[in-house]
């Protein structure tokens, strides 16, 4: 399950040990983590990692396959998460070791950066081979992330990149070593702490305005 | 005339071997050869190529000046031509062995992927050279292919992009040898063949719904 | 203060020999070079430089101080000019023989083109660590120049791109040695004198309606 740790400025995510689906459980853990970084004061950032072959392979299909009736609240709760993440109001640092696919892909874009291992795993959205498409405000997040041509490959041929792809695709903004991974997402993430804030807070609000939006962020201005 | 053939789960469709230009029925047979291609069953993927000097050189002007009265019915029909592309449910690729010029070369956008022949022939928007604005729907067209800086140089400077420089502007994906043309777009479009169907349908309709919308596709949501 | 003078087919307008502050006689000054830009007839471009360590520093924080009921009325008119150097019915090239901070830095967005001294100067968008945030038309031109991913770097990080780096990210066109700024940024305006007219000015509002609109330009179309 997900657990939050603190060193000096920077609160470390990590997304757990198994696949790391987004399960209601898993959810409400990383929630409350989000709950506890907001909730502090002063200069800090969020690196966001996971342990072992996964960083998160997205929805749960095992557990929506046993509640087809709450499908729509349950996208609802992922895609506010999204959100959430995306406006948080600091620097975020997604540092990937394992595998990154669908949802949490998605989830990996709604931080500000992006570091990749280089040498293992896959950056990829399947939804094309899965026949599941993307929700139009899914479709907006990868939007405000990534250039024209990248959305449409990643999108419509659910290319898998590997670190060094993603990175040449401007999906990553660093592709390194499994060793240097954390530090490398902990120092750039240490290195921003002090933007922390409300102005930033603000900044996130209008420059992702279309996409939080859409993905039904709380806290966002509606006009 | 445009003539299509299929080739296993390719559907090669030649715009011809004149300037190309998107007269009346020139327009009918390409949306005839659409027909079959959306009407097939199965994997399938579409490249689009033409024969000659010219892959396409875009609206019909001479025609245009004698039927000026058409004018707008004409450029609606084309944009519904680009809109019908743009979302066809399954990979499209332009394999432009030729010069590709205004309406042309929107038309090459239209498509998921662009191969050019390195060595000769010129992608270019020439608009703002003939004093012919984009109208604001193919603006939104080629915004949603281009990064916003190749945008401006494409559109207000009217810059001759031969197939290396239209590579690095990421205008196309692929420059290659005359010899290879057409089997690399081949090759691309089988490879990806697998993906027609609804969820690539779905995928599009979201990914370009501005675009769609003001190009005036009749399948695109409204909303 | 700034001056306008005409060699041959470009118009350079020097903004000035201070921090280059947009003061309220500054921003008079400037408007009054546009108005001559515009009025002129025939091939023409604009080159925007200023002279000694700073292209701008954007808006007068100390003016401002002093005026703090004009607030809102010198944002308007600080966005207005920025709508409507983006809007110029000609191409527009920004020598930065200086640093370009904040305002000013936008302000040389609304340039078609930059071209960044390679060896001393920042741009850079302060606005994170000044504590006032982006307003909602300033993130929509930000937008309308930049990749997402340089966009959010900018907006979030405040990072301070040199004339190398700032050409790395695509915020700049061209980075040159010193003695050949203005040069290359006057070869630049003269090869695109002759696209000056009605056909770029329609081109532009619709490229960029999205921030004319929001900036407040006069001569946009409002649907």
């Amino acid at each position: 399950m997900p657990a939050l740790e603190r060193h000096d400025d920077v609160f470390v995510l990590d997304l757990g040990d198994t696949e790391n689906r987004f399960h209601p459980d898993w959810l409400a853990a990383v929630n409350a983590g989000l709950d506890e970084v907001e909730g502090a004061a002063g200069p800090r950032a969020l690196v966001t990692t996971a342990t072992g072959k996964f960083f998160s392979n997205g929805l749960d299909l095992e557990w929506l396959g046993g509640h087809r009736d709450q499908y729509e609240a349950y996208i609802a709760d992922v895609q506010v998460l999204l959100a959430r993440v995306l406006a948080l109001p600091m620097v975020t640092v997604a540092a990937m070791q394992g595998h990154v696919f669908a949802a949490g892909a998605m989830f990996s874009l709604a931080h500000d950066v992006r570091v990749m291992r280089a040498d293992r795993g896959f950056w990829c959205l399947p939804e094309a081979d899965l026949g599941m498409p993307f929700t139009t405000a899914m479709t907006a997040l990868i939007q405000a992330r990534l250039t024209p041509q990248v959305a449409r490959e990643a999108m419509v041929t659910a290319r898998r990149y590997g670190g060094v792809d993603a990175h040449a695709a401007g999906i990553v903004d660093h592709a390194v070593g499994a060793e240097e991974l954390r530090s490398t997402a902990v120092e750039l993430a240490t290195a921003q702490a002090g933007k922390a804030g409300p102005t930033v807070a603000t900044i996130k609000s209008r420059l992702y305005a279309p996409a939080l939006q859409l993905l039904g962020d709380r806290t966002a201005p509606r006009s």
